[in-house]
């Protein structure tokens, strides 16, 4: 019989056979099952492939629903072979692993159905490989020591990680990073659609390159050119053009910028918003604080146990945030304060990613808090459809949002009449021809809006502190990753 | 005093005011106001752009929640002027427009506060101007007849819509094509994610034309090249080999494919899922028809009003499905099926769209649904990495559903062994070197696996029975449209 017990609860899982339901046996393994002692062979082999020939409704049971209640109980377990020990010939140890949960066994030599040999085939199966195991779950006397745990693995370089994918995305930190990821789209999602925004899809392969020419992938496009989109910033104010008032949309964008940094990709997840306001862009500003702090409560309380694993692979220290209203400082006060604390900076620079970072210590020690906004950027620094400070030219309606003191929002109010965003593309030399249909769409009127983007993985990095962004991208892409 | 009556409703709106929120004014308006009889100026001229000055909060409110109730009040709305007809100098019609809602309203000469001027001014307010109008409710006698609908414009050519997209987009017909689409995708998570499934995203830019070379845009990538992924088909089987389980994706997909027809275009949004299974492929079949009747009861119960207004531009009977369990048919009995009804068509072909569309017809009178499964196609017609028949090696694991005759979802059991799916793949005459992580993935063990992919913009025009795909769609791409 094959005990497999759970960690943190006193019960035992009695197993009856294991079969292996993928992935090949050793020749050798198929030579042992020729020789004697060999009775209970039903009990363990391999499976043939899986093509669907039968349909018999055995009940699998999750690791997770495992528990004392189901003592003396047969069930059936999919899993992968997380771990296997030959303590002696007739004395076995595995760990059995599905997703994030792991189960721990023994495997003991009786008289009638388990052999040495079923010992043996059993020991000699691959890590890795997923097996059906069959047996009784019964009570212990003592907790079993958690094995579900992969921090040994947390000094493997992150290249060797990447190179090697699939493998590694099974280890239970990127299980939690990954639900953690895919949960940021649902809170984004319900939330704006609790404020009646609607979801649009735009395209991503466009006729010209509309957000400057720097930066922009060329797509060969029948007999012509074509370009990836860099952001849905100008078709989605298109929508608001059309009257849809409240849109989203969370899509890829590419940017063929050659930044070999932590916090750079060619291609990253885009979660973009755009909404008519009625006076003011703090409407908008608003909405989105709310937005933020609805995600962040919601992490909180639907993924504690993702996060948990996360950290225990990647220590760092809880998110901060002001759950009641996020702080907000203008850029002229963020200039003010890393002056006083010996930062060289002009009234209209803009940050660099040093300054951000010392920003962020700085709002941190006097606000505690990992989350800011900074609004009434230079604007300069902008680009050119973004809606001056009706009181300083020289500012304007914008606005960043960090964390820990890094940026994952950039906004604005943009500029709705079509000559003045003529004049301002002018200033800002971008071809009028390039943006035509964009312009256009200004003609017949359009009522004043403001919006964001949000890097989706750079949200995931900051909120878990990673050091780098391939590590919030199931396969990231950068000037030199193409693969897997 | 200017009276705005609702369709429908039995009200009166007195309105004090109005102001154009945007658009130019014409000059000789300007010049207008310099004459005579200019009293109550204050209430009508254009508003200065709205840069975001003043936040007073004045409430406006929608045009959909304008009732009896709100009898003698004095409400704010921002709407665009649809029509104004001057029926003398002293009396104006207008229709004010908000999405999908409309208000009509009469604006008469007074002693004090509305001049001649006044009228003139209003009634020169170019159609499609957005307005803020000021005004009291009250009763009337009369039901007003509806002015919300669009269906004269159902005889200008796609083409010129697809032109003028933005102003095309704002008729009613469309708000509610793109809210259906809207929904069609929150169901389709709502759904999943009940069925704990978890949400990734794979990259779009990929290293290989890894779907065979055909169809396939190539980007310029820094130094090298680099190709658009014409479906996430290989890694969301890489993330079932990751161990997640149960995934899904909503993302654009990209097919150089250069057919012009109604139904393609080069890019579309890909609905997409894919889930390891414990004995059959029936098991993920048996969740995805699950999800398509969630989706069509949902979409009856959430958006009739939508379905009824783009009916009324695009008049199509109701869309049939079998709310129990969906008709699933074999290929081999659609083959017979179609030779009982006189084509001729052999045991192996693929269905062309003109047969394709035949079966529809026939399905539809023997079995009255407009949608259905076609299950085991034959193994020559599908990717290589499709799993076959075990009962019969000329079939396969593999399955199309189809709505009013047309194809929306291509899906299969997977191969999930490697070398078997390295010998498919030479059959297949796809170059290993492409697919090698893919390959790779499924060493290190993989669970029996089956999905399908579903194209988002099929569904809505099926569904709402549209003659092209171009209509559901917000920007449409096909080989000669790159623009707006």
């Amino acid at each position: 019989m094959c005990k497999i017990y759970k960690p943190h609860e006193k019960i035992d899982f009695k197993v009856k056979n294991i079969t292996i339901n993928n992935l090949r046996i050793p020749n050798n393994e198929r030579t042992a099952r020729q020789a004697a002692e060999n009775y209970g062979t039903e009990n363990y082999g391999k499976l043939p492939l899986n093509q669907s020939q039968e349909r018999k409704g055995v009940v699998r049971t999750p690791i997770s629903s495992i528990n004392a209640n189901l003592a003396d109980e047969i069930v059936t377990i999919r899993a992968r072979v997380q771990t296997s020990r030959a303590k002696s010939a007739k004395l076995a140890f595995f760990v059995f692993r599905q997703q994030d949960r792991t189960i721990q066994g023994v495997l003991t030599v009786d008289q009638t159905n388990i052999s040495k040999n079923f010992i043996k085939f059993a020991t000699n199966v691959p890590t890795e490989s997923i097996v059906l195991v069959e047996g009784v779950v019964c009570k212990t006397k003592e907790e079993i020591k958690s094995t579900t745990d992969d921090a040994q693995f947390s000094r493997i370089a992150l290249e060797t990680r990447l190179n090697n994918r699939v493998i590694d995305l099974r280890t239970i930190a990127n299980h939690g990073i990954f639900r953690i990821q895919s949960g940021i789209s649902q809170l984004f999602r319900e939330f704006l659609l609790s404020k009646s925004f609607i979801e649009i899809h735009t395209p991503k392969i466009i006729g010209a390159a509309s957000e400057g020419g720097a930066n922009v992938f060329s797509v060969k496009y029948f007999k012509g050119e074509a370009f990836l989109a860099q952001s849905p910033q100008l078709y989605k104010q298109m929508c608001i053009c059309a009257d849809f008032e409240r849109v989203f949309e969370i899509a890829p964008v590419f940017r063929a910028e050659d930044s070999n940094t932590h916090r750079h990709m060619t291609e990253f997840v885009g979660l973009d918003l755009e909404m008519a306001f009625e006076e003011h862009y703090h409407e908008v500003l608003d909405v989105l604080d709310e937005l933020f702090r609805f995600i962040f409560t919601g992490l909180k309380s639907r993924y504690a146990s993702e996060i948990e694993t996360v950290k225990r692979q990647y220590p760092s220290a809880d998110f901060e945030f002001h759950s009641e209203k996020t702080l907000k400082l203008e850029y002229k006060d963020a200039i003010k304060l890393l002056r006083e604390n010996g930062k060289e900076i002009g009234d209209f620079d803009d940050l660099s990613t040093e300054n951000e970072k010392f920003l962020g210590k700085l709002i941190k020690e006097k606000y505690n808090t990992d989350f800011y906004i900074l609004d009434k950027f230079p604007l300069a620094v902008r680009p050119f459809y973004t809606m001056p400070d009706p009181n300083d030219k020289q500012y304007s309606n914008s606005y960043d949002f960090f964390m820990r003191g890094q940026e994952i929002l950039s906004g604005a109010q943009r500029i709705h009449d079509p000559e003045f965003l003529e004049e301002r593309a002018k200033v800002h030399d971008v071809e009028i021809r390039t943006i035509q249909p964009y312009i256009d769409s200004f003609k017949r009127g359009a009522p004043p809006h403001a919006g964001g983007g949000i890097g989706l993985e750079r949200v995931v990095m900051f909120y878990l502190n990673l050091d780098d962004i391939r590590r919030s991208s199931l396969f990231p892409r950068d000037p030199k990753r193409l693969e897997p």
